[in-house]
């Protein structure tokens, strides 16, 4: 399903930034934005699959949500967000090529009054849309979708939602980054996998998590995570293939119970999780649900993820974001 | 003791940034560096009194230990990163005039990996440090060194620090942004005072709470707050006067109790606190250990707090910062 | 549906009090009854339709197991409340007229044995039964059922059960008056949402919350909160109409993406939410599912609900309960 | 110390009920008032020793600072409240006699205003004071000097104050009458103690608790439970004379380790608690310390406090309140 | 359905131990093996029906995943473990008669490096398996399928179980036996019911707990409970006699509303609960749906279960184990 | 000050068993004793300094106070188990030859009653009391005094007091083991740290913490901890040496503020912590404190404690315990 693809273009991409077209490294914001003074700004990650992007209705309803939860007046209704995206697009018709790529959205709420003069875009908030060919994020996983993913519970538990809510798609998210640095040296590769404070796992940090016991999907419940586009795209193919599918408390223990294990993100689609905590999930390879599931999610968007991801990955090494 | 301040000068003020410097509009971070994926960015605010930085090696201190919370290796050695602070506020020294300034410090992980080159600094952390005159910060809030501030309780709670560690100053806070939010929907002008999870009373979003009870000085226990420099420069002053201080577990009951409280922040150093949840605290007015601590402050510093305030009010009105 | 409404009969209404009946003045309850020394009764809210109590038995049954909760010995089977119960209505026939009214069941403890001596039933506990025409309590909520209420959710939250069982009808509440004057604070005319320690949704003060989302009726867990007769009602009607409903957790983020809320009380039967924390819910007005459970409540009670609030609301007025 | 005593005599009390004097049979509150409908009453309990009111400034300031807690009006000023009290006591002076004697106060906020009309007060708010000489309450407990109570620890625990707040002296108390017939159940006669979520011991129902170890007087932090006055007076006491006080966590292990244990109460002072969880404290006998604090009140109150039960006790039977 | 029974036979009876067969009073472990040093061994617990075990595959999946979760190499797999059952059992059939009986596994995880030498079997796992008569154990419950059990609910809770957890079957129980030496204190007979961290009830020490409301089979979530084989056994004769089944959240509350209650465990199938917490539990009698999925039960099985339990009643006195 | 050691001496050591002494190897607990059925049995590890129990009473009045958490009838006053291990002692004076020797406790709670023929000691308690060498135990510690421990945080956290009190000496402590097991995937060769529910520290595994920061010695608070005895001793040595010493809430935080940390266990006094989670501790070497706290410690005992790890170590490769 995947077509041939071409060498990289010449042509720059641009960044869309309050209207204006700017170079990628040109998408930059104040040290006085809300933003980087508060972690304050709210985010989408969509991608395309044959050059479509895929879901991307389901992804500005959330992307509008988070910015209701942040009470942020970006300026842009929902209508106008979606025509800035398409204009984006166009405007990068010809350096995206052929691939696939990612479409990423970014509300700030704006300069700081006290340093309104300091900021280019004075208090008003900064919209940025960016699209970049998915060649090395795709290809770097090319090999997971055979070898599978090492999840790895960590001391860094998920903030719950009380404090933040992480369906709101927003950016306090340092411990992400302070989970995937203590599951890294838990072992190298590794990735983390969240969890409550009554120790039920939420999600790793960036994905959603499913495992397979007596023939059922089962997933954690949709309170202290983000409710992945993709996650619930899985679990709709699922039930269209007629599996049971239950939001419940998963425990670690029910890991050492399951079958089978992967993880949804939006770039990637589904990645067997064949590890937990040093031990094999289930068998330890990919079982025959993961693989009818991204079996008819390949076939569902026109292209056969793994193989897409192998092509990527023989242009990675050549290629210059 | 505010001596005489001149006209704004026309210098230009410029910010470090990874050893160049940039005009404060071209302070910018890459919207694919760490700090705007996660939120994981650290920094400092300190500011001088007489031009002079006020505790600086307090506020580096907590800097770098912020810096090994977040495991970022910022290239810089804690003795470099005051130099780079000296050579800032040198270049600026014309720029600066006679005002006192804040001196904020910023370090970010670096761009992400996947994003490497799109980003001017490529993977690199990106280190800033910008000094600006307080006369806006400071004079405008002249007026509450007498009429006070009034805070309410939010459902909005502090993040415990299990989850993201207050005491590392980092950039994860957009529940600050919220409680303000919410605080100035409950009251206009009201600013929100944050509790843990068993209600117990922690911080302000970006100050720390004082109170008087039996003649004395009480403060939340230092574990889910920021542990202000000011903060402490404040229960030091306190002791020198002979005054009892005890970090302990605050409830609303003890405010409703207390003879006086107040704030402490860096800009800012010490303010009243006069009302709370809409009823007054104690008499509602500045209470005479309030008065104490902040005079044995103007004279410790050598510059009248208040009084400054006052002109750099006057200032604010013309003042382009 | 709704009748033809005399003027309000001369006759003066009786409350039943252990056996007696005395004026409603006279329904008064010693200081050195346990009710007042600890908040230690038990109590029921009925109201009639077409003069007709309504779902009297399920009332009785709560009440019951109120009593067994608290452990009282009141001294009547539940036979015999339902007895006194009409006894209540016959006795109060004339001086209620063609009003629909409330009926009120309190059982106390009785007075404490320290000063049994001091109270008129001695240490006999305390049953009474009063009746009410429903005109102020229905007249004065006559625009609520098109303009909707706001809830905001409070710092004070619901007791969890597992410290005072709220599905036991008692009345410890001084915490819903807490809530009920917050919400105040907030907004003028806004009613308190309860939340739980983890930050679900619970009750309002005095009412069950019901949202739609997807076409789905959602409303909380039946664990800290009152399991009402109404909500058991309205969750009736729904599945009569073929509209799932679900008992979940529910929280702040689910009432920002709802379509549709309300709340169920006994007098006034379904109130829609159209505001919740400063912001619409939905489109902020009633909603189609919200209309169509309300238009079948009043015609499986054979009152239109909302035309009976609007009457009464004309003779509010003038009328002296 | 303890005097003579004469005959009960023949005057009947009266009840402070919103200026006017009622019998005691009248001091009755409207099943229409709040603080029925919700438990919503604030109270004080004191008692004299030598007929003079004990530490009655302490009493009343907490009085208010329930009442502020709860936000009612009650009308009277807290020096109307401390001559409303002395008038109360004059006014029963020849009934009372030469017995000491409690005094409760009693606010609530007053008629629920869609009922104003039925209850006799309208909305205002009922504040009565009521005396009543301690022959019955103390002599109740006059061999309780000697042989000690015995406390079990409950499934039903303290209500965390972030919900109620016990140091305010509210009437929503269900959970005391619970405990109290849970302890009934597990051992006749024993008495409960309650515990926080976290297992910590708080105090009794209606009583503060205390214990020795390694000389050292321990007392449950001041958080999640009443503030007794005579707690406090009894802290005092032991400070002057030399001994230790802390207030901490205290485990059920604490107690199984204590050489010594007490509760106090204002009635009868301070009890030893002579076994614990089916097991002896101590040495299963009064202490030392408890003899040499109780000694140290009789002393400064003039009173023989045990002597004093013990006469009354004699008394009771005869005795009609 | 019971067949004759013949005398106690003559025969010893021997347990597995690592391979050899040792007399009981042998089956001993080291004080220096870390099942000592740590309550660190895991165990199953089965029972036959007709001299065939009941369900043995599945008490053999979950002893190998308690395996898993304490991370101890047995060295026997899953199919040796089986087929080292079926050893002991042909062993002891002479000794065993025509009873049915017990089998009991243990797993140990060996000598501590420490004290290896001081360990007969050095650092080696224990693996223990013993088959005993159930006359004593499941005579000694004859009546009380139609006396039913008293439980009450205790101040010694479930250890959640991400500290320890009960899902696993390991031997760290000690809160087992104080929440039963607890229960014995609080009513003689009396069993105790654990409840966890919320108030929610999670199962008896060693037992499953199940009620019926409405007509539907209702038992606690398998979070923090152990799930019992018999457990899962119920809910499918329940399912399978068309009778709804839910896990949910059980609390006190429930088992005051519900119309009947039970037990389940390996050795006495299932025994009504007819009192709780001092109270009857519907009627106090054994209900209808627990009399019919025990008669399920006994059909299924070829065992007239209480017929059974009165059989060997009847040998008991006489019986040495 | 170590003197010299002679030989391994030739005669066998016995173990103290209800009264009998018996070789090591038949120090064995009945697998149906309550000890293996449940973890229930408590226990006491003391060592001694040339040769001389330390601190013996101190241990003592611990298990004594272990029995009565655990509500074990032991049948030895704490005079006639002190008399027992004096016995123990005597018996083994030759075989323990010159070396310092560990005095380990263990008391059962007995064979089940249902088992109780099959168990040697029937239902009666098994108390056994053993002595041994401390040269593998002390001697493969001897280079940790200089190169110091690694201490990693897991997410197996220690179980609150409320469920499982640690400060009783009990067995069932397999979370110790599985905390071992995961703090050594994380690193060989690390040990675990644990923390509560709030994320303070509690203890390690079979030790207790301490650090030092601004000159003060801080250590967990003493509720979900054991009481070491060495750390009471390690506490006394600082005051004694003027050195402030605090209990409170440590937090990772602190640690990586500390300038120097430690472990305290009876067998080893105390051993620096010189790393945590992969980073220094203070300069990553013992710090002055900790040696001059272990100088006072050998100087008090006559025993260089190091020299004696290390003379151990020269001898433990040819010593069988």
């Amino acid at each position: 399903m995947v077509g041939a693809v071409k060498q990289k273009p010449a042509a720059q991409r641009l960044v869309y930034l309050n209207g204006r077209f700017v170079p990628e490294q040109e998408a930059r914001i104040s040290i006085f934005d809300s933003a980087l003074m508060y972690g304050d700004m709210v985010f989408e990650m969509t991608r395309t699959f044959r050059r479509e992007p895929f879901l991307l209705d389901r992804h500005l309803d959330r992307l509008y949500d988070s910015i209701r939860y942040a009470r942020i007046e970006c300026g842009l209704s929902q209508a106008q967000m979606l025509a800035a995206t398409h204009q984006t697009i166009e405007r990068n018709r010809e350096a995206l090529g052929d691939y696939d790529f990612q479409i990423m959205h970014n509300v700030t709420r704006g300069g700081m009054a006290l340093y309104a003069e300091l900021v280019r875009e004075g208090t008003a908030p900064v919209v940025t849309i960016n699209v970049i060919p998915l060649i090395r994020h795709v290809g770097g996983s090319a090999d997971a979708y055979e070898r599978g993913a090492h999840f790895v519970t960590t001391t860094q538990r998920s903030v719950p939602a009380r404090y933040i809510d992480p369906k709101a798609k927003n950016r306090s998210r340092i411990y992400y980054k302070l989970a995937e640095l203590e599951a890294a040296r838990i072992e190298p590769g590794a990735m983390a996998l969240l969890t409550d404070e009554r120790g039920f796992i939420t999600e790793g940090t960036g994905n959603n998590f499913f495992l397979v016991r007596d023939g059922e999907v089962l997933t954690p419940k949709p309170h202290d995570i983000l409710r992945g586009v993709s996650r619930g795209y899985c679990m709709e193919l699922a039930r269209a293939a007629g599996i049971p599918v239950h939001e419940m408390d998963v425990e670690p223990y029910d890991v050492r119970q399951a079958s089978e294990a992967w993880y949804t993100s939006t770039s990637i689609a589904m990645v067997p999780v064949t590890r937990f905590n040093g031990g094999p999930v289930g068998s330890g390879a990919p079982g025959p649900i993961y693989r009818r599931l991204l079996s008819a999610w390949s076939t569902s968007v026109g292209v056969d993820i793994p193989a897409q991801a192998k092509q990527y990955a023989g242009l990675a090494a050549d290629w210059r974001p």
